[in-house]
């Protein structure tokens, strides 16, 4: 009996070595989240996969519809005064500046190529949707897809001199690998370019690109020499922000979530989305608290701004995080010395 | 060592039927096509799977890059002189028609309720756009959700007495379940309405809802008694049909295929636009050659016409299906006795 316990142990590491399917056994490990800090929200997401994946529990979830969605900017990454995006646009008008002498007297760019960020953000949304249509136009979405490869590779984060993709939270791609290895399928759904995601987000989140949803530019289909191309236009078909969140889950997914990730009031429509299914639910606001490790704000931010999200949490009994008392630590850099 | 061995075989039998892991054996039989007639068709997709599978082949595709498309009216299940949606469309009107007496003298409604289909067909596009947008929305996703599954169980095909979603083609689930034995993941991309084939196509396709693409209507979202809901609209958002199938891809998939299936003009695109990748691809169009047991229609049809997409096929040596020499079955109620 022991000789077939000992084959058995042996046999199955070796299949599972092979076979790439250990998830399963992944989720009986003691410590999931071991950047989180003992407390209330650490223990409430435990609390919720528990409960979902227990097939005695009433509240059991088929693996098919365990389906959690994660906003980004804030939420899985940084974003402080400018989401990042911004920075890739900025990057992109200062190097097709010489092409554009007109940038030099017409704003927004005028702003952009004097390093005027104050005048740039005093724009607001609209001013970003003009970046963004100068430079995430005109070109191929093969094109692009390089462009922003190249982009990720070598940019780097004023503050920490670090790639933008190693500004991604720890604690976030804990709960990521968690709810995987426990059956979810995790999608980001953010106000973001579509196509500025996807070339990065496999390799940093392990989110592949058909489960990316965000916003949308318009593309056209064109035969180049005998080739079909899709050409990337200035216009925005779909802002996968606010309204829009539920609204983009309900096509790209189809299926209402059971777990959704946010940090601003953008993302409220879909907690509340998420909210409104039967049976366990969960909704999770990330509360930037943190000014220190990474930035303290909440209802005065321009961009990220949890003012009516924070009041519903509360109200409501969804899981805020508190960055700075919750996180051990921000980002992956602190602890893979 | 012979004792080892067969504790291996049991314990990983047992391993396997425990954890769901058991795909890639599937794989190793022998006729994973049984419904499809030795032939360059079925010899075809059973050459390029090996192709694509094999880590020593040049033309290795890993797993997560084996996409592949499938349009559905005429590919994965009937269509003939109408999409089954419009005689959904059509219940929906007759359903309907007591809420709306102008009906009775308003076309296209009128030829709707008089069963006059000549007369229906002769306003083309525009008229089945009509009766989609007055009987897809003014309710909410989770209720049209309802309709369809009402319908879908009770509705049938007038030739053949069955419900609509018994008219699908074995040999195709035969590749489907072929493909997905293989580590592909399989998409539908169809020019019908993505709300219309969700609540059903997960059971008889094995496609869940994440990967189905389709036409997309308008919705708009609202609180209801404090409760979010979805609620449908009777404009047209996006059309995937033809140049819409790349852009559709693109943007729900975000990978091109390796992979595409189609039956019409309106897939050409799709099947372009796969074929542009680099290494292996397969573009295969069903043609439909049997006038007995289905229906035979490609240049002259209104519905799934075949035209500039079979001249293509031929000049670029893709795969084309005749249906009747191909096809041992068609449905599976023939085999499901």
């Amino acid at each position: 009996m022991l000789r077939f316990k000992t084959t058995f142990v042996i046999l199955t590491a070796l299949y599972l070595g092979l076979s790439g399917c250990s998830k399963e056994i992944d989720t009986q490990t003691n410590n999931p989240l071991p950047s989180w800090n003992d407390g209330s929200a650490k223990q409430s997401i435990i609390n919720f996969v528990n409960e979902v994946t227990d097939e005695n529990n009433p509240n059991f979830v088929k693996p098919a519809d365990r389906i959690a969605t994660f906003d980004n900017d804030g939420t899985l990454w940084s974003e402080q005064r400018y989401y990042f995006q911004l920075f890739f646009a900025i990057d992109r008008v200062k190097a097709l500046a010489p092409e554009h002498p007109e940038w030099k007297t017409e704003q927004p760019f005028k702003a952009v190529l004097e390093n005027d960020m104050e005048t740039l953000i005093s724009f607001g949304e609209h001013g970003l949707i003009q970046l963004v249509a100068a430079t995430h136009s005109g070109m191929t979405t093969e094109e692009f897809e390089q462009i922003v490869n190249d982009w990720i590779n070598i940019a780097k984060h004023p503050r920490f001199n670090r790639p933008f993709n190693e500004l991604v939270y720890q604690p976030m791609l804990e709960v990521l690998n968690y709810l995987r290895a426990n059956g979810f399928k995790t999608f980001i759904v953010s106000g973001g370019g579509i196509e500025f995601m996807r070339p990065w987000v496999n390799d940093v989140y392990g989110i592949p690109s058909e489960q990316v949803v965000g916003s949308l530019g318009k593309v056209k289909f064109e035969m180049r020499d005998g080739k079909p191309v899709l050409i990337k236009l200035p216009g925005i078909d779909f802002i996968d922000d606010k309204e829009g969140k539920p609204i983009a889950i309900h096509r790209f997914i189809g299926k209402r979530p059971i777990a959704a990730f946010g940090n601003s009031d953008g993302d409220l429509q879909m907690l509340q989305w998420t909210a409104a299914g039967d049976g366990a639910r969960f909704m999770m606001y990330v509360h930037h608290t943190d000014a220190e490790r990474e930035w303290a704000y909440d209802r005065d931010s321009h961009i990220g701004r949890l003012d009516k999200g924070l009041d519903e949490a509360i109200e409501k009994g969804w899981t805020v995080i508190d960055m700075k008392n919750d996180w051990k630590v921000i980002y992956p850099f602190e602890i893979k010395k």
